[in-house]
């Protein structure tokens, strides 16, 4: 059901990013205006949204919003309530385009920043209204994963952008300090560096660690959170029996913990590893396989939500 | 179906690890002696073990092994091909229980710890026969969660134990090295490390961090796997476009990712944020919760196995 506040939403950047959210608004019944500066990108948009629509569906997701492929910019954001950024990530362009946004729209225009690694006072700089800019963080693909990660100056227009996220059944995170990153590819960051640590040590290879995450923690952080599991880690005590008992070995494995660097030889192991670990699936068919399984997880979670 | 190769188990410490193992072990027809040196631990075993049994057999687990709770260590040893020992991680108490086993078995039986914190070559020191002790980690519960980490020095007896736990569906991997925390609790250590620093920061509570992972990164962890998910991050040039676009801003992010310490407030933080989370659910409905949870997402990852 559309949000009454939001009802035309314009897509800018119609790539992996822009068109997953395109297909997700579309799902919800609003009305979507996409526009690309590549003619090609905009050409085979509505293809590429068929197979998101049909993945949708299968998640109960079934809204027929109206989508108008834009022949040029100005028509894409005129009356758009709230404009979805989802240009490449370099900074002279976002900016750029925030300023061909504040010139053709009215103040009240939202604009949510799809970025993953700019932060909100980074660009906002220049804006004339820089307080109707957001950064809203989606997770690949945005059409299945629920996480969107909201920061912006002004609590009013941040709870309206959460409430507009959460009605499409987003999980709408509201970060309360910008922070390079957000929070969750801060913690995958922190994971990574720690998994191209154990490579580079010589501990295990590429695809015994990603088997390890898969079928350890990974699979209990589908369902529980790293605090929650400590909670759990310390028995009938909880979470404080672990601080008071573990905790300091927990700060003695953060000292033991590496910080490898990508030499030229460290990347080439990756990349045999993780090519070996691909067995021959090219990124289409792993990417196909992800949102088959991405499906049936958040099916099986709604039978036992936790 | 039971392996050839070891018919009789010997479970030594009888907790929430040893009692889960033992589950494991009957459901796939094992002959099961479970011996703790705690009498209470020991009567309320068979009652322990009824519910994880049930949850076995609905992942199509149904064997029955015979199970014997032995009245002293002596009996639960004799005759065991395999020893899975459990005991608290204290490496005085570990080292005293292998030397009493030493004394106790021939020296084919096959010691499995369950460790988490201990390396081979801190337990083995002071073992006659030190090859025959290997680390066998499993995570929580482990008639559940897939994943073994093994490391042994003697590569021959690591092969019979990685066949022994992949016969009954676990996930093995097998480290080239031993490494403290193995792979699984680095990675996740170096995660919680930054979790924490984003709460000592103020950027987010516990709950929203927690609320990020498991509909972010964790639910996509479940499938596939941390270099993989870059693979997919890198377009169609795959993880090799990503180091080279994208691994320098990766290198840049790990600097500015934190050391936290847990000092007295911070900790207060923690446990008021999880207790808030866990709203009034004590430690033993949490548990209910995540393991049926756990036996849906197993269902389904069986559904749709990238």
């Amino acid at each position: 059901m559309a949000n009454a506040r939001f009802q035309r939403i314009a897509v800018l950047g119609c790539g992996l990013v822009g068109a997953s959210w395109a297909a997700l608004f579309l799902g919800h019944g609003y009305t979507v205006a996409a526009w690309d500066p590549d003619q090609a990108t905009l050409d085979s948009l509505r293809s590429r949204l068929s197979r998101s629509l049909r993945q949708l569906r299968r998640l109960g997701v079934v809204g027929r919003g109206r989508l108008a492929v834009a022949r040029d910019f100005g028509a894409a954001v005129d009356n758009a309530d709230l404009i979805q950024e989802n240009a490449p990530e370099r900074i002279d362009l976002k900016r750029g385009l925030y300023r061909d946004i504040e010139a053709a729209v009215g103040p009240l225009t939202l604009i949510a920043a799809s970025t993953s690694s700019f932060v909100w006072s980074d660009l906002a700089k220049g804006m004339r209204h820089g307080e109707r800019l957001l950064t809203a963080h989606p997770f690949n693909p945005p059409h299945l994963v629920p996480l969107v990660e909201l920061y912006g100056p002004d609590a009013g227009l941040v709870r309206r952008a959460a409430a507009f996220y959460r009605g499409m059944g987003k999980t709408v995170v509201v970060l309360k300090k910008e922070a390079t990153g957000h929070i969750a590819n801060r913690l995958a960051s922190a994971l990574w560096r720690e998994a191209v640590h154990i490579v580079a040590e010589g501990i295990a290879d590429v695809k015994d660690i990603d088997d390890a995450l898969v079928d350890g923690p990974g699979l209990r952080w589908a369902i529980m959170g790293a605090h929650m599991t400590y909670h759990l880690g310390g028995g009938a005590g909880g979470i404080a029996a672990y601080l008071e008992h573990l905790g300091p070995g927990q700060e003695r494995r953060w000292q033991d913990l590496g910080t490898p660097r990508l030499t030229p030889a460290l990347r080439r192991r990756i990349v045999e590893g993780v090519l070996g670990e691909a067995g021959g699936r090219t990124i289409a068919q792993l990417e196909r396989q992800r949102d088959r399984a991405l499906i049936e997880l958040l099916l099986a979670r709604r039978r036992r939500r936790i």
